[in-house]
């Protein structure tokens, strides 16, 4: 063919217009081959919908859509096993697949291409592949709540004393605890859910911008692909990366919440507290003090968060201040997008594996579950039953405490009647069945708290939707 | 009474185990009423509500319901009418409003915080606001939408030339650039509503951390404050603050769209592209430069942008490592998540009113609309269409373009006939049909695409969606 | 003047070429009188120096120079005592307070803005508040130095448990433990002096962002307002925020400082540790639990870290991607820069409060002290001295360790001879000398280690820089 | 030995007291081998300076001392000829180090370990290898400023537009312009230098937290490894990684210098503004868009900024709230401070081939050069000069332009002699003089201004400190 005599720079797929070569240090700066290659099997998947759309509309014959789609699956299993040819000058992964396809079936090849540009072509292949990372986040949240779950079988007679401001305050039931990460991590399921509903539109037949002259079925592309609409407005899709911010910040929300939890963890394995005890598989040492056993994984679950927030912003400041429509900076969201991804998959499992294998140790817990007054507040409620206003109840309750800690009592249990009486009349020798951390617990009633029943009837909603 | 004798802070409502006085710079330091007083509408809602409840589970008399109901109703006029008092001493306007109670009701007012803690209160009241705020939101994402409906209506007989990498790519109808912000702004608003779905659940009623032994009516609050559902774990619902991080998060999209189209007007406002006339009112001058007329307002949208993402990152910071169950820590919530909404609010407002004000110059962006070779893809289809594979073609028109360079034509039609054959004998005469802006956008035809058919559709749904 | 005639904005400094009013809306948004009001003194200082050095090159006669340097004067005075007026429609301070002037001066005040622009006369205030801020926090940081090392000489005596991974690691003097945040504390001082020296240097002058056509002298200007140099490009003064950023920076590490040693009192605060006694005027109590005494100021100086690296954020966020020169997005600037300031001088004053009230509890230290096998590793050392190679020795005490915990018995000196000897040879009787955590302190004696005798030449050190 | 008897984890340095094997799973989420090999060469030079200072100080024989230093070259040369095995199991490569010259060695290799830990020993070599970082950064940055210098010379001829807003301001000078980033890279050098000099004090002998009790000599370290100093406090070094924060702080803000300007150069390379011509060598072009010719090299400049500080955020949550004294998140510090490096170090290379290779397009610039009214200014400082005061020489010169706007003239020049003198008597016909662009820019007299004599004298003063 003439043309191909008056340009120099062929080897790239967009090389018509151009005359000098690319500088080799361009390509490397440039190429995203050494990350994208993650897409490939996406690439292959929806390279072949498209494939298969084109002939149907008769852009292609059928003969020559068997060949590619023999062709694209033949090239999928060279990658899977490792025989696959990469080369920084094919840029990206995209680039790497077709022209994988032309070498082996030349003009074929060279028609794949039709009617997409690489800007709806990556952002298809980036929302499949998240699609099936949210799916697989999906899973791992799953399998952590039924690992809570399962603790909170496991310890459901245990009473631990509850915190706020890291301060003794009053007793839960380990159940009702571990219910409580089961909670957290239902919203984030919940908005895993939403973030792949608004994910889930086709962005391909949108080409470059402006969509294509040629008369192709996006809605059937859709269906094969699995997704629940075609995007409306081809400006937007070439400029929008909403689906990747919005899975960083599900995921950052995650993460957060893990780093609270491995935060607890980590102090509740200290020596002071000794509330957990960490198997040695999932603990190592020091490579100098010989007595040492450590709970690493908690402390990489809780700094891994900083890695998963450091992507959302990343994401965020790239793009910050971007005009319509595709610019080259967005290739830049697939490193932190991925990152996100690995490290929270990564942190789900391994929280999964601490929680099977930590034991509650009930024995410390419980020699010390009468440190705190944790059952002052119980007392101060008796008190408001008998009709004394609430802020009149708490400060005849501080009171006593403080006449506790001024003598040394370390539970209002061992306050003599006479100091309840004078405190408050109302405080007769009846008080003594409401105090104590099993009487506190026992007291409990609404909805959401840790009285036992209502513990019970939250662990069996959560088995029937869970386990 | 007796107790009040011993002890000596009683002035806090949480005073009494404390001896000591609270030093004046832990309260100035720790005070909250400075920016928490912007909640005290939604404090005194929710109050009414719990004192209800409490009456009808008769931990109130009707009498003391009713008096309390007044007092909240006098205090919310006073606060109104800015007859309230304020003082540092008392932390938050959640102490304000109950001392204020009680200095007018007496025991009865030392009854309204039966059953609750300042926890669930906080937590029920920042979700009153926020919710209050997402609504908010959700009307101006809906005025802007409108505002570039109006302007897709105003304009839609203008060809804009369409960019990627902010060079010169497709010709695209204004009607159809206008549409993209549109769909952005829908996906906006779906993260709006699906914040607002999953923060509608109640707190209140998980007191502390632990609930309570007072036989509440949880669902009877929740209906009266209009929320969607009861929280079931009252340990989740004392550390939970999910609702005021996906805010900000989807505030933060929010001022990334508004970034890019302000980035994108700002530059469509120089004297080089020369797109737009911004009116006076909305632009300010130099306090040197006599000449200058600045567009402020789409650089401080722009740059608000940072503010709203700095508060995210700031959220995201104080959750970090934070174990459970509330922790003073999440006092700090409040003044980003403010921030936040105010200034994406602001944003919104100022965007449709520039919206509104703008003039598309249609004449300068015409003068200069067949620079850029914008009908090459066109041609490219066309060729494809005559059995040219994809990337032949995209060869072939690349050349053709290098020669117009070479030779310094603006526009391929320039070329003559013998060019166009000599590049690919398909390239007849006919060709000269579809070049030219105006031929290549009614040569588009995919769904979603700038074809004016599809444009009109388009604005068609939206019209019925919106107007 | 003719020129009133036809037009109708010259109430805007700026408004002469302006034919429509400025839309109150934007006038709202655009304003920041509402936080850079702050700047109102070095605003003066500023324009008083300028109008010296207008004087000195003959653009202003000396009557009009003291004319200017008095009315500036009678304005500073008016604001510090409450008695100027604000109006939104004068945008800033900068405008507020030379329309004053103007006011009073008439046609001399309406020659101050000669040979300046707004660009880097916001700058120049700019620049000299936080080089007064700056110089506020390195004093702080002094007095918190001031106060750890108080407490090092107050608890020199105390051994602690050091800890890696919040596991025990090896016992440390309490002048050890304290010494290493005065270490740090002199890093961030090293940087706040950094960031001052290059702060340092005028912008006046730069005008615009071309510089100016009249013989002004910036040296004597610089001299006047006590900078070490003149910045040498205009272009550059104009967009250059660098020392805001390097501020926040800055901030940020401290901020990150006092969030580490916050987590760690607040830990040390807790039931299980009690290592630390805050005193009732720095803790605050509960709403609904009346024994509760928290630990809210190092809750609220760890929660505010966030507060500090979100200004960061939005300070980077907001540069990113911002052409020459000066853009309008840099009036965002203030907010972010002074609360970042505000924050850590407030958390910084709090630091020193809690460290000089709080008491370490010695007893309670010294009750579980032989926990952990904390002379573990000094033990290994003496092995090591003894010849036996280091990774041997460390497996030797490890499996000392490990009978000790099979056997339930807490200190390595628990167990028989006869099992040091078994394990290795080389434990002879004599091992029982170097155990123990008394002994392994005084064991030490590298420099920089936690050896009584280093510690004491670093606090002598220290003292000598500090006290 | 006996104790290999009786436990099973010998295979790890600090197995020692560990029952159980470690789960495979943890040691792929704990290993850093991944990404720390980075740091061989480094770990390998500190090992030799510690493994000579234990021979001084007879720790170690001289015999052993050599055969150590031998096998860890060895060992430095098998990895660099890529000989050397990985495994998982061993962590990172410390260990693996320590494991090869143990596989070499036994016995002496088992030595190396002596009074260190990899708590100091990691510090040692991250710093190492960040102080190497650093140089090489601040040569790029150098590299950099002579590119920009370069151009300067190359195009000191040319007056372009000067912006603020991106609204045309004033003419400057190319070379004025091109020096503007020089001024910013100084700055940035400058950071460079401060950060080197804090971070060059050496950790290595803090061992764990504590120091150790053998006698080693950390100042003939120091020397051997060129630190300048010592740290001082053993706890500090063992929780401090400020060097690698200020580190991404350093860098953070090169790339938001550098984001500016890209952007900057994508406007210029539009087809509207035409103010540059890039070379095809660093452009790439559109796979779908034959005519396209994309600024890719500096979108991803601009974009990569993004990374830059995603990374310091990173390390920012990273140590949040974390207490005393090493704690496992701390391995999460190397991924982002290498990742900002390899960024940083890519992008400086990269602008500088960009600088190199770009065309400033005098012809096209000086076009339009008289658009805009860039002598506005100048005129009105012309006015000021004849002792109008500057707000009514503004008003005057606004009132101008306005009337050239009113009549569509692009020139002030273009006005009749009367409406100058309507305006303002002192405005004869001599104003003619000082119109123009060129006549404006040779009017610039202040120091740092666009001055031609001013630029001459900076180019100069450049030259001898960079050339």
């Amino acid at each position: 063919m003439m043309y191909r005599e008056c340009h120099r720079v062929a080897s790239k797929p967009w090389g018509g217009r151009f005359e000098g070569r690319t500088d080799r240090r361009v390509e490397e700066f440039t190429e995203s081959i050494s990350f994208d290659r993650r897409l490939f099997e996406h690439d292959i998947r929806g390279s072949i919908a498209h494939a298969r759309m084109l002939a149907q509309v008769n852009l292609l014959t059928a003969t020559e859509c068997d060949k590619i789609v023999q062709g694209l699956s033949e090239i999928q299993a060279e990658i899977e096993t490792g025989r696959f040819a990469y080369a920084l000058e094919r840029e990206d992964i995209h680039m790497h697949i077709e022209s994988a396809l032309i070498d082996k079936l030349g003009d074929v090849g060279r028609k794949l291409h039709t009617a997409r540009s690489r800007n709806d072509q990556v952002a298809t292949d980036l929302k499949l592949w998240t699609r099936d990372a949210l799916d697989r986040v999906d899973a791992r949240l799953e399998a952590l709540q039924r690992a809570f779950l399962g603790a909170a079988e496991r310890y459901r007679d245990v009473i631990l004393p509850g915190y706020t401001h890291l301060q003794r305050a009053q007793p839960v039931l380990a159940a009702h605890y571990f219910l409580a990460y089961v909670e957290k991590l239902a919203r984030d399921r919940s908005r895993v859910a939403d973030c792949r509903k608004r994910l889930n539109v086709l962005p391909l037949g949108a080409a470059a911008l402006a969509g294509t002259t040629l008369p192709i079925d996006r809605a059937h592309v859709a269906e094969a692909l699995g997704f629940d609409g075609v995007a409306a407005n081809s400006l937007d899709v070439s400029s929008d990366r909403d689906f990747a911010l919005e899975s960083a910040f599900v995921l950052s929300l995650i993460a957060t919440h893990l780093s609270g939890w491995a935060e607890e963890w980590v102090i509740w394995s200290t020596q002071e507290f000794s509330f957990l005890a960490l198997p040695d598989a999932i603990c190592t040492g020091s490579s100098i003090m010989p007595q040492k056993k450590n709970p690493d994984v908690l402390e990489l679950i809780r700094g891994r968060s900083a890695r998963v927030l450091g992507a959302l912003q990343t994401l965020l400041v790239l793009v910050k201040g971007l005009p319509l429509a595709y610019n080259r900076d967005l290739q830049e969201d697939k490193p932190p997008l991925f990152d996100a991804f690995d490290t929270v998959e990564a942190c789900l499992d391994l929280a999964a594996v601490v929680v099977d294998g930590a034991k509650l140790r009930a024995d410390r817990i419980n020699e010390r579950l009468d440190e705190g007054y944790l059952d002052a507040t119980t007392l101060m409620e008796y008190l408001i039953k008998e009709g004394v206003p609430q802020r009149t109840a708490h400060e005849v309750i501080g009171h006593l405490v403080g006449l506790c800690e001024q003598r040394g009592l370390k539970r209002l249990a061992d306050l003599p009647d006479d100091d309840f009486a004078r405190a408050n009349p109302k405080l007769g020798p009846g008080v003594k069945k409401v105090l104590g951390v099993d009487n506190a617990v026992k007291a409990f009633q609404s909805y959401g708290s840790t009285a036992p029943g209502e513990v019970e009837r939250q662990l069996e909603a959560w088995r029937a939707r869970i386990l």
